[in-house]
């Protein structure tokens, strides 16, 4: 991942990765035997990582007032982070190779998931409640889309002005619904 | 563009997009000296277009109910379509290739600022009013997600539901601030 999100993926060769990791190509390969299992590996795992992180950040987060915006600007950083950066890369490479393709596709929607599972657990709501869903799923896209904006700038300043307001927006909004 | 939609940014040379236009290398090197010129050419030409586009399209809103919804599926079509799918594979070629990056960044800027005003006019709002601006940024962040999660599979019908439930919190929101 790391290789990935600093080098880009036609860079991010077995070999490169397996010099990286101290191991032989061998050793990889056999572990690993395509490029494609290598990669959806290492999302996975570093998914797992990142999820048991958040619930772990989660468990700090401030109650009442303040909250929704914790929780925002914590989904903010996590996409704006190396670990999106590095998806970035293999999201955009699989879209033009097929056997990767339905590899991330389906990790994808597993990942996609556990992560609106995840939202909806921390700001205590339930998708039972008509229109919680698509908030809910609006917020991760729009976390997904300052991602992206991270990628060639510095964005921390405007990002941090869009989590404010849209923290203030999304508290009405699961308020009213 | 529609080879780096097809085929990513690696297999977009001079030489492909020359025989795809169907000129000479060589006439294709006189206008682009450079791959990155080529490329920076070619966004900035289909931006254009694409907001011409859109400004026509404006004309024909709804207006009164249904009209922030219109504008914002149309917003999130646009960042699903072809242009962006081939904005994606340039910004994360970027993001590893520095000249690229330099005149990547500074398109994009010149974009973001004519996507930013366009949407401000089309939903008649203003930046003098506290919150608006980073209101529609989220808008614009949301579509880039909604962009980005349609690259792999067809995501129409989730996003209609998000971009139904979000115009209606846009509105609430703008009605609000």
């Amino acid at each position: 991942m790391e290789s990935l999100a600093e080098v880009g993926y036609a860079a991010t060769t077995v070999a490169v990765v397996a010099a990286r990791a101290g191991v032989s190509r061998g050793a990889a390969q056999h572990h690993f035997p395509t490029r494609a299992d290598l990669f959806a590996a290492a999302v996975e795992h570093m998914t797992e990582v990142r999820l048991a992180e958040i619930r772990s950040q989660a468990a700090a987060l401030p109650v009442g007032a303040g909250r929704t915006e914790a929780i925002v600007s914590m989904l903010a950083d996590v996409y704006s982070g190396p670990l999106f950066r590095a998806a970035l890369h293999l999201w955009v490479a699989a879209s033009t190779e097929e056997p990767l393709r339905r590899q991330i596709v389906q990790l994808e929607a597993h990942v996609g998931r556990q992560a609106h599972r995840a939202l909806l657990e921390v700001l205590d709501v339930s998708e039972r409640t008509p229109g919680v869903r698509e908030t809910v799923q609006g917020v991760l896209d729009m976390a997904r889309g300052l991602g992206l904006a991270a990628l060639l700038t510095d964005d921390t300043a405007r990002r941090r002005g869009i989590v404010r307001q849209w923290s203030k927006i999304l508290d009405q909004a699961l308020a009213t619904s």
